[in-house]
């Protein structure tokens, strides 16, 4: 069973107001469940039709699927949905390559590029305020359990550029040099920006180096690279070398 | 004013059947609406709620932005929406480098690949019958306009490789060899698998090169890459050369 409070209070994780009042959100799903239960994350409850996680009795309970379903953020819930507690951030230390994202804004672009930092060996990820929050359930679900291997910083973008030892900063853009033709370093801050609007004036200025992904199809019409897709080319350029 | 009749014929678009059974596909927002305006593809209607479109009146309808939000797929919806008629299935002539998609079920996915083929200057795109199709509006919205310049054939992938000449096959797989490595030509095929399963057995026997991405993160404990994102990864190595 779960009460009315809990149903209440389970919910309201899905609003950022809520998850930062409570420093608690949702992660759905039995693999991605596993993986934060083997992490520095620490688990608050776990709602589960069949207990096999081994999880303590004083945090786990036992539900019907019907309850699951009042619960879950998702169209088929899973068979798990646990609350963790959000940890308290890092301090941002610069190691090998850094991304910076500046006004990312949507969950699933967010989540992705969270998948392919840990695919990519990026130990950091450094968001502006205004980009997409990390533990919004639709990021926590399209990064597919990677959010317990990268460690995410908010904060002011130019501050962290600024402190960052005089690292090559990177950034992103339509007209920017031909990656394919550059010798990029190990170490360095890679920018990427809006959705709609790109870098913005205030980050531009600090960028050292303009690069862009070279467009095969027809110049005048084709639209352009979607910020997750545009991410994992400039990630593989980086990384091949 | 739309009719009710119009309403429900244009809600039924949302789905696959009745796309077929109509011959009609829907696409909105101003940008996508003119690419596909300028492009082979054939106006049937166009509902505006500010006439700027050049459209013949018999083809336009002015309406206001409550009739919009009732026909509109979006959450949002724009200042148009336009209804055009699905063209007759081209026939498959393998140029430069084709991507093939074994069951990529997500329309979220498939539209992000058809904007990644636009980009990379792909210009045939076959797909198993089991891949979403190209006409479901969450593709249509996903691929911004590059529908209009990418053709996408539907078939048995099998014989569509079968008859393509004896070109190249190249199947992704997570086991398969270093892409970095590899000397890659300017034609051939490039099969992508089910987001889930990968590629099927049936296609996997007709690969001839299996190819992969190096992971750079925890070797155990990584996730696969996005089907997308590894397609972006992949034509971009291919291009890039």
């Amino acid at each position: 069973m779960v009460s009315k409070s809990q149903i209440k209070l389970i919910r309201s994780l899905a609003q950022k107001k809520y998850r930062l009042k409570n420093g608690m959100f949702i992660v759905e799903g039995e693999k991605s469940v596993r993986e934060f239960l083997a992490s520095r994350f620490q688990l608050e409850k776990l709602y589960t039709t069949k207990n096999r996680f081994g999880t303590p009795d004083s945090h786990t309970v036992l539900v019907a699927e019907e309850d699951l379903k009042k619960i879950s953020q998702l169209k088929t819930p899973q068979s798990v949905l646990a609350i963790f507690k959000i940890p308290r951030q890092e301090v941002f230390r610069p190691q090998g390559l850094v991304v910076a994202l500046d006004g990312v804004r949507d969950p699933g672009n967010l989540g992705t590029i969270i998948r392919l930092c840990d695919w990519f060996g990026i130990k950091n990820l450094i968001c502006s305020p205004d980009t997409a929050d990390a533990f919004n359930p639709k990021v926590v679900q399209a990064s597919m359990g990677s959010l317990t291997r990268v460690k995410i910083v908010y904060g002011d973008l130019a501050e962290f550029i600024e402190n960052a030892y005089n690292l090559p900063v990177f950034g992103a853009f339509m007209d920017g040099e031909n990656i394919y033709q550059k010798t990029l370093p190990a170490e360095g801050i890679l920018v990427m920006g809006n959705e709609a609007n790109g870098i913005s004036k205030k980050i531009e200025k600090l960028i050292t180096q303009r690069i862009g992904i070279p467009r095969f199809g027809d110049i005048n019409q084709t639209e352009s690279l979607n910020v997750a897709t545009a991410t994992a080319i400039l990630l593989s350029e980086f990384k091949r070398r």
